[in-house]
């Protein structure tokens, strides 16, 4: 059995663009001796589609198109991800579906049983549930087709607890030669090391091979790695695709030696490294910017930024800018200047002062009698703030925010300032793992300027302020924080658990709680870890819970 | 039978001083002679708690609050909403619940039984669901405790499709003789005319009348309207509390007349603005701010934003600033003095030339060889952002973003600009309806210049713009917007249902849905309308979806 994955990057709403990337990918698996073609989760409408699919025409226009795209599938059949309309009138009115297509026709539908509603997933807000995989006989095998959720099942996974049903003990009671899943399966630091047994747990349960086709690319926030695989039935791992590249590929399960991709198990900041450039590319390129522009103060956020940036986009398309301030320090420029160097982008030096000292004049008479304070701090991030602004819309160029998680943590950013863009890097990476990160990227020679990585963090709003001056180390505010963001621990739990001083971490946490207004209106940010800031981590703005 | 109604009006997470909020109101209501005292859902942890519920810790000081608050309870037994948690082992970690308590103890658990997950509720993301309504033996009466979804079924309720099981007919079969509903039923316009028939079913149904009562206050985007009501067996409507203000009410069930608060049943604008005054006013104090400042443009709609803020927090708390560029009409400025004068608020006037000046002669160089364009108009708009936000700063005033629903729609706001702020408080209001508004709060004399309703609206960004040079008349502008942003109609069903201009409401479906990304940078904004801006609309912000 020779088993075609079209393990496919699309675009969410694209029905026309999607379809011919399917249609390719189709033609290209059958010429390489496919004998039967799997798609990713909603693959022709791009996942996640989100409240589109709430738009009356939405759904029927994404089953013209399916029906349209089964019309073009010929003997070697085929099985998408779509979306399927609930006529019964009684729940919601879609299913998370799927199509198994051949001659031309859909010969089966199948639909999504479990649903994920928790992180980033709102599936319940959208779909209806059905109550076990479908089971399609073709091929002279039945082919049991389960959607990504559905296989994520027994003691492995603490979400099952959320679900009654378990769509692969049905597929091992009911019986099957070939178990399918459809994904688009976000990925984050350490995804794949999970994802591999889970499917290797279905193909032992079911007795038979696991197809686990991936969706990758980037979507919003979301970063879907591929990785795709096939298990054989016991249990053990034949192919693994590409990591964060689309990859078509034929697994034959006769095949005697595995064919893992050399892209299957990557050191875990190649990883984090690779997820961020698709993520960057994809998010840039598929909301029509071919440029971005970023502020390069010297220090490794924006250069640790401005590097994926170039790797995205191509260093000819990233324009960094450097917005000294008289309180900047030499080595911020210099620094800056080097950075764009090594990586050949386009490098411009713009002065902040005379913004600066217009708005302190403007504010003159407003402002009588009260002492300087952060809103004069602000003002320097705010000048920033609206140069780099104006430079995105003269040159069409996406702006790139540089704050990493531990800032945007504690809120040691300012809103409209340093946090102004469109796409926010690196603020799902704490700080220590933008130092190794960088330090990865530096591995076999400079890159990133040696000082920027080793020189003290600075926010360079007052003289000779350091990070260090108001915040414990940085290692130690890491672990604070993704006990207190990540696990949603108290600092009394922090304090048992680290040793840590427990003023510190009191201190850490209501900063963390002070500052989600901010983190309201900050860019979408890249999704690298269990727990983000952004979709998946919803904190009332005003709220005054204190354990 | 006195039923004593608690519409009381609780912060999320502030678990002391709800608790203290609860006593208080349980103790009046015992005074003032009620049998039992009802209070709305979740009143000890507030709602919506949100991602509070994950906190490891969060849930389990709810229910030390719950305890202890049930411990102050004396004989006159108390119903109040709160966090149960669910240690079965399988399925959500919690249930949305509520205590029946008597003689300092919990005499019986009541859980929610349909959770809303569409609009801004995610309630499937936190809770477990009950089987059916739990009925309490107490007082010699059957009391049957419903927590506010649980009654919205029936034929009148399109998201009753959602549900497999009906808490009203359950509590029907089994036979109650009374029905309570604690509820926290975000306002919107014309709710209140929804709400009494659903309340009015319930009692019909169960053959007994029915409590039903509602949170009041702000919380984040969501403003509860209170508007609680007790229904008597026979359907009638016997009493209604106060609309958008706290109120503890003791209802008899034996009266004879109904006891109707006159403010049952207000004028629709006369709603909005109590809905806006007091979303502002709770949004600003339990945040901590006692002042807001806003940029006067002389326009109508921050002037209206002024006005809703200085009868929110006070006239004295209010800094209005007028920013006036080169480009600013005389009218901008003699509107806005004439505005802060008669609402007696702080006016001051700070000129952006300097600023602009500045930023346009620091990026002479880059800029170099360039046409001036919308990078130019917005250095404007972000100098008057950047000036309030030093403002809100130097003296802790919350700053109040002034833009319309059609202007965030299509676009019309430039972002660290005027959409620079803490909190939009217009945000949902169609332009058609901020005439309404502003035109309702000068029907006894004038409050907003009466030139500021009258002349052309304008961004003022370049020589003579207003908005309809690039937009349709505001009527036809808000009727496309209402069809597409709130019902998702496609363009097609909007020129069939409206006979308008194919190519115009093309245009405008394009606007809304290329400015997706400078909504989810917007400030969180008051919700009036069936689907505003915010938790409750996901669209995802890179997406190429065209009908």
């Amino acid at each position: 059995m020779k088993l075609g994955l079209a393990q496919i990057n699309t675009t969410v709403g694209d029905l026309a663009g999607n379809a011919a990337i399917l249609g390719e990918a189709y033609r290209h698996l059958c010429a390489a001796g496919a004998e039967i073609v799997v798609f990713p989760e909603l693959a022709l409408c791009g996942y996640p589609p989100r409240d589109l699919v709430f738009k009356t025409r939405f759904v029927k226009d994404t089953w013209d198109a399916t029906v349209q795209l089964a019309g073009s599938i010929g003997e070697i059949p085929a099985v998408f991800g779509t979306l399927v309309a609930n006529d019964s009138g009684h729940g919601r009115r879609v299913y998370n579906g799927a199509v198994y297509c051949k001659h031309g026709r859909i010969l089966s539908t199948a639909r999504k049983c479990l649903l994920p509603t928790y992180d980033v997933f709102d599936e319940d807000r959208y779909f209806e549930s059905a109550a076990e995989p479908v089971i399609v006989e073709d091929l002279g095998l039945k082919i049991g087709i389960t959607i990504c959720e559905d296989i994520w099942t027994g003691p492995l996974v603490e979400t099952s607890r959320h679900y009654e049903k378990d769509p692969v003990a049905s597929l091992a009671r009911r019986g099957v030669d070939l178990v399918i899943n459809l994904s688009a399966s976000p990925w984050q630091a350490g995804k794949t090391g999970v994802r591999t047994p889970i499917v290797e747990r279905v193909a032992k349960m079911a007795e038979a091979p696991c197809v686990y086709c991936n969706a990758v690319g980037g979507n919003d926030e979301l970063i879907f790695d591929g990785h795709s695989m096939v298990v054989g039935a016991d249990g053990t791992l034949l192919a693994g695709l590409a990591g964060f590249a689309p990859e078509c590929a034929v697994v034959d399960l006769a095949a005697e030696t595995p064919a893992l991709s050399p892209r299957f198990a990557l050191d875990p900041y190649e990883e984090i490294h690779d997820a961020l450039v698709l993520g960057l590319r994809d998010y840039a390129h598929k909301s029509g910017f071919k440029k971005a522009v970023l502020g390069l103060s010297g220090g490794i956020d924006s250069a640790l930024t401005a590097v994926l940036a170039a790797r995205a986009l191509g260093p000819e398309n990233v324009i960094g800018i450097s917005l000294p301030s008289a309180i900047s320090s030499g080595h911020s420029k210099s620094d800056a200047a080097a950075l764009a160097k090594n990586l050949g982008i386009r490098y411009e030096s713009v002065a902040i002062a005379g913004i600066v000292d217009a708005a302190e004049a403007a504010l003159e008479k407003v402002f009588a009698g009260t002492q300087r304070d952060v809103a004069e701090e602000n003002i320097q991030a705010r000048a920033r703030g609206l140069l780099l602004m104006a430079v995105s819309n003269k040159f069409g160029a996406l702006l790139l925010t540089t704050g990493n998680k531990s800032e945007v943590s504690v809120g040691y950013c300012t809103l409209y300032g340093d946090m102004a863009g469109g796409l926010a890097v690196i603020s799902d990476l704490f700080k220590m793992q933008v130092y190794g990160l960088s330090r990865w990227i530096n591995r076999a020679g400079e890159v990133i300027p040696q000082n920027s990585i080793e020189k003290p963090p600075s926010a360079e709003l007052r003289p000779g302020q350091t990070d260090q001056d108001s915040l414990p180390p940085y290692p130690v505010l890491d672990e604070i924080l993704r006990r207190y963001v990540e696990l949603g621990q108290s600092s009394a739990e922090i304090v048992a658990a680290t040793g840590y001083d427990g003023a510190t971490v009191r201190d850490i946490v209501r900063k963390v709680d002070r500052n989600e207004y901010k983190r309201k209106q900050a860019a979408p940010g890249l999704k690298i870890s269990p727990l983000a800031f952004g979709v998946g981590r919803r904190i009332p703005i005003v709220q005054k819970y204190v354990p």
